[in-house]
């Protein structure tokens, strides 16, 4: 099997699982419990957050775990909009950001917010001085995707950052899902007020995330009831999933530092391979993300190639995972002007540490060997 | 150990968390991806919605995963309230919420919602002819827990589904958390719309849930994104979560058919002890819930009783796990009426199926010791 769709989801690593089930038979207790058995499980989550926080370089009192990064963008955004609306209904995203950010801003606009949603160049990115022209005195809050999970573009999320310092009314949230372990980024060097994280990205459990809340920002909690999460997220804690997260973060973080150019090596193997090959474009920008290459055979349905990949146990994706079902060109590519051909005809090949070259090139010839078999079909 | 705090949370059955580790391990993939990966997850995460469904006698397509019960009474309540607030902007629900119930209420008291809160007699029942009253042109909702989760007290659902039945209009929904698999309802003869269950509950994993939401039944998405389900809400789904909740619901299910009359035969048992020694008082009501024991130690602050039983390795809890660290008497007990001295000095016992006899009776011994060693010092 050659699993190359990391971007949709990667395979939890075994120790991540082997402390899951640790934790949730011996530390099952409920960490709101006055008693023993709650005072370790509130230790034992206490350590889990204060190693992510040691991790990302944060204090941990701004880690707030989440059920995932579908959680982290809708926190993030309706809470700093519905917390913030009387200082000004204005919002500022792009134009590439994942559903859970673009539905989480359709919402808004429902209830009366007004959303400016910056224009990206060839590559995907947007441009600083656009987001200065955009910024208003009832801006109050500016979001973005860092990576962009279909063609892992990158924001200038520093540049942004050191723009909007001159702002203080102006909250930043990065989406931060594809980048992380991948595309470091420091939370506090780019004046970042709000980061999403997803667990299941980085080789940890489903249904665990983490936002990053700097200290002194105040949110509208969506998930109200308990005083867990520092008031902002209710419920109990899913304590094995959050310390297993936490190791999945730490393993992932030291795969990246200990073999920093793999990723990037696979890419640029792919990339090279992909660009000898006559009817095939590469739709990844050359300064994207290691880990992700997008790229689209103008002419031939990508489900078909999928397929055909599959039989030979090779995975891959379309577009975006949660949209991958809806029967439309992408629409990251088509804001990125890629054109109608391209954005219906993309497959993205996604990495993990642990993908090798031979897998990239075995990949290739898979896709020669079918690409001709379908151009010898439909001629 | 005595574990005698099963409201608070439950320990994972052993083939809960087998279930989860295969699952993660060999279906890891993302149930929206096209290829074999992702569809194999999304055939298994459909057998346990199917599972699920059958279990509690609905239609597959009403079951909706969600992380927990906080999330699924917040989804209920709030995603009515602004999903149908053009019909009315009136809410009811009962004095004696659950907290996640009760903030989602005051969090939409400040959209300009009007909620009225149905007073409970000593027993901490409503009564139906208030509720009755209590409807009027412009309620859209109505909400209530099933089985108290400090007190035991049961609602009469049956009877409040009935009465809501002649008003088409006005949604109801049950938090059924304490109840599911101790104190069985049908959804559908209770003509209930939204029902709210949480794995952890009953030894699934922590982070799971399940919303009932009726066919028919429009809410407003709290969590936006993808098209997952049924587009009410979004994110990777958590399949090996939802699974293994589906197992541990059979098996809880099962056990309860199986043994239908031991919770009681321990409560009974527990009560009585209890009745027997002076200065100790019974708050739970006679036709309360099998599995929820609520008694006051006048005089004696509670946490000093949990902290001597937990030396002797016997946990329970004060009021709900969510507040017990807030310093205050219990909102439940007070409201129905049970007096401040009483509210402040609550312990609640809560038993799983694996409880014994042998533990009530070893239970009441510590606290016969306990209780005596605490008059001495206080004499
Ligand atoms: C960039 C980005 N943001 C957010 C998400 C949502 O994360 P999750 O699946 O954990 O809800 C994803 C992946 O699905 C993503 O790729
Ligand atoms: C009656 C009741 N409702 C809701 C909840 C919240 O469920 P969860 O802890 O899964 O968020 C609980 C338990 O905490 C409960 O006892």
């Amino acid at each position: 099997m050659i699993y190359f769709d990391n971007s949709a989801t990667t395979k939890p690593y075994k120790e991540v699982l082997e402390t899951y089930s640790k934790v949730s038979e011996v530390y099952f207790g409920n960490p709101s419990s006055l008693h023993t058995l709650g005072k370790e499980a509130e230790m034992l989550l206490d350590q889990g957050r204060d190693q992510i926080a040691k991790l990302l370089k944060v204090n941990k009192k701004e880690i707030i775990f989440t059920s995932g990064g579908t959680e982290g963008n809708n926190l993030a955004i309706k809470g700093t909009a519905l917390e913030h609306k009387n200082r000004g209904k204005h919002l500022i995203t792009t134009s590439v950001e994942h559903a859970s950010n673009y539905e989480a801003f359709a919402q808004l606009e429902k209830f009366g917010f007004e959303v400016t949603f910056l224009n990206v160049n060839e590559s995907g990115e947007i441009s600083i001085s656009e987001l200065k022209d955009a910024l208003r005195d009832d801006t109050i809050l500016v979001s973005m995707i860092h990576v962009n999970n279909e063609l892992g573009s990158i924001q200038p999320i520093k540049e942004v950052g050191e723009l909007l310092k001159d702002y203080p009314k102006v909250y930043f949230h990065v989406d931060h899902v594809q980048g992380m372990t991948k595309v470091p980024i420091s939370f506090k060097d780019c004046y970042i007020d709000l980061c999403t994280i997803s667990g299941h990205k980085f080789h940890g459990p489903k249904g665990t995330g983490v936002l990053y809340v700097r200290q002194g920002v105040k949110l509208f909690s969506l998930l109200t009831g308990g005083v867990q999460e520092n008031n902002l997220r209710a419920g109990t804690e899913n304590i094995p999933g959050n310390v297993a997260m936490a190791k999945a973060l730490r393993l992932s973080m030291g795969k990246f530092v200990d073999n920093k150019n793999h990723l990037n090596e696979l890419r640029n193997r792919l990339v090279n391979s992909l660009r000898e090959i006559d009817g095939i474009v590469v739709n990844s920008p050359d300064n994207g993300a290691p880990h992700i290459v997008n790229f689209s055979l103008p002419g031939i349905k990508p489900e078909v190639v999928i397929q055909a990949l599959g039989e030979r146990k090779i995975y891959v994706s379309t577009k975006s995972a949660c949209s991958s079902k809806l029967n439309e060109p992408s629409r990251i590519l088509m804001v990125t002007g890629l054109g109608q051909e391209r954005a219906e005809s993309a497959i993205r090949a996604s990495f993990a540490f642990e993908n090798t070259k031979e897998e990239v090139d075995e990949f290739v010839n898979a896709l020669k060997i079918i690409f001709l078999q379908l151009k010898e079909v439909m001629r």
